[in-house]
């Protein structure tokens, strides 16, 4: 297996795109990674969406979307894994150019969420969760986290203001992140006077649905440095899995798709939880945030809640997470949220995160979830020295 | 990157499956390819599917199918390429294994059509089309290829009826496969008396919406002789692309997409049409299954049908094609149908093909294609001697 670095990335703003189609939002981001990457034309595209289909009236996006960008003819995919979907096409980039069977390969993640009705969008996020379980007996995505946040709270004895940190934290990282959906901070009185979504999970506890696309290009490790002043290197790329349902897993609050793909990431990378110096996880709910930072070692199983009341979660912090914003006040364009994960450390390792950026930042790593943990899907990424 | 070879095969009967979930499918299909290969673990599962989201309230099969096959834990991710989605879902396998990232795969593609309304499957299927530019102007998948083989008519000079013999050739090797739809033979007579569906297109012209689950099972080649008696070799393993919409192509009539999967799979296994003994093609269509033989060099332009007219795509003609019913008379459950194929292909490589075995069968051909060829992905099975 060959070494893999990301050569060039792109981003659109996330937000609201009333008046530019998904096709769009997928070829700025493409655009702007191979501008980046200083090519011009790849072997293969990867696309990366959850919701085209119901949302947007569109399947089979990997050839539409390769057309669109001008690379007619490329292998084009699309991957799915719920709103890990970004990350899952990475994944099966990263496979492409580790495994010698293509050399510049494009990664795009995509998502058009805001054009459809509120029922529609909650509708569209309920089909990550068990359809026959879960969803066809009122368990929309947002419901079942609830769920674990009530048992959560029961478990470990916190109340439901405790959550208010990793809202807060995101909310003052997003502000300087001009690609952000959410330019402005929120203090915790604000977190706990915001309207209830799904007792116990309020507005400011829920990551936005938005529209957006972010694309990274990947080369062979060993040819990145004729492409990219500071190359990023892919050190590990793992996926876990569980049940989708919450109430077929061995213990609700251990996500152990999680949990998986951390260790199978470490030990391809050599590296413990100590080694790394920025952690952008899938905060979708804060529930989600402190669950992931237990199941990737960074907390005991009941403390990740208290990292974040301690501080720990902050740019200067212990482990500093959402560094761009995060899910919540970045927005989270479902399938394009894991490929925006993965730019985001990049800047990061470039040191080009500019206010927010992590001092020293070397090795960062992302996690993304579909639904409430059926899959998890982790990268942790190097700077090339 | 090493040799990939399939050591087992599994799939359930094609038609109206009103009476077992998706789930059910997929699962009865995985533990026969496991049972065949004789393993009981994989590290990776990647299922291929197409409308489970629209016609089935489920996306996030990747870990849903792995939890339910009791493979909960391993990694899992969803491929799709419309109804390529089957042949998308094992070029990523192919990836893992011959990158050296997995050793032992289980490739899956499972479709769930029937329990949805006559409208929603039309619907379904028009998502493999370009959305604003064809189905929102009412360009259905049938309408659009409507409008192929008017233009091939009109181009070559045939008659609708000179399309009969792919649907006759079809039907009358379906009725020796015991998974099939329609096992029963079909006179040009019958064909000619059809309703029509989409003139020029009619109900015996077009594939049957389906349901049914089809899975493979990879290891590394060198390996494959531990596992099976008559492993399988994956010779060649390729996807070429195009414009959704036909208006956007270079020429309606010329699949470029097959085209290129054609070629550079026969670069890759350093062969020939002429090497060819079977070629599984994607007869959604009559009109599909001429153009698909023409692109992939087994007949010249505007004679995809005269081929068939002589008696060449017969058991012992020239190049065979649909031996077990193909998408015609088999059933095109859509995102299953791609390993469908090859799991067909595999039987006649194995000699398992019963009254429809051909003769001397070394080398065998898949081609899946998207939509009207947005997409196609080609793979090369060689009998391991």
């Amino acid at each position: 297996m060959r070494d893999v670095a990301i050569i060039g990335t792109g981003e659109t703003k996330v937000g609201e795109h009333w008046d530019v189609s998904l096709r769009h939002l997928a070829l700025e981001a493409i655009q702007a990674a191979l501008a980046d990457a200083g090519v011009a034309t790849v072997d293969a595209l990867y696309v990366g969406n959850m919701l085209a289909g119901e949302l947007a009236g569109q399947e089979h996006l990997g050839a539409l979307v390769a057309d669109f960008a001008g690379l007619s003819g490329v292998e084009a995919l699309r991957v799915e894994a719920a709103d890990a979907s970004g990350a899952a096409a990475l994944r099966v980039g990263y496979m492409a150019v580790a495994g010698g069977l293509a050399d510049i390969v494009v990664v795009v993640g995509v998502e058009k969420m805001t054009d459809a009705l509120a029922g529609e969008i909650v509708y569209g996020r309920s089909l990550a969760t068990d359809g026959d379980y879960e969803s066809a007996v009122g368990g929309s995505l947002t419901a079942v986290n609830a769920l674990l946040m009530r048992r959560y709270m029961h478990e470990y004895g916190y109340a439901q203001r405790d959550f208010a940190p990793f809202a807060v934290n995101a909310h003052r990282n997003a502000v300087h992140n001009p690609q952000a959906m959410f330019r402005f901070p929120i203090t915790p009185e604000r977190f706990a006077a915001a309207p209830m979504v799904c007792d116990p999970i309020n507005l400011f506890d829920s990551a936005p649905a938005a529209d957006g696309a972010a694309a990274v290009v990947l080369a062979p490790g060993d040819a990145a440095r004729t492409f990219s002043a500071v190359p990023v290197r892919i050190r590990a790329s793992a996926v876990g899995t569980d049940a989708l349902a919450v109430h077929d897993r061995h213990h609700p609050l251990l996500l152990r798709s999680a949990a998986l793909a951390a260790q199978r990431a470490y030990e391809q990378a050599g590296v413990t939880p100590q080694d790394i110096d920025l952690f952008e996880l899938h905060g979708s709910f804060g529930i989600l945030a402190a669950l992931s930072l237990e199941a990737a070692g960074f907390a005991a199983p009941g403390q990740g809640v208290r990292m974040a009341l301690d501080g720990e979660i902050g740019l200067t912090g212990r482990i500093p997470i959402a560094t761009m914003g995060g899910l919540k006040a970045r927005g989270h364009p479902a399938g394009a949220t894991g490929v925006y994960q993965v730019v985001e450390v990049v800047h990061q390792l470039r040191g080009l995160a500019g206010e927010n950026q992590v001092p020293n930042a070397r090795l960062g790593m992302t996690q993304s979830l579909g639904g409430s943990g059926g899959t998890a899907i982790t990268h942790i990424l190097e700077r090339m020295e």
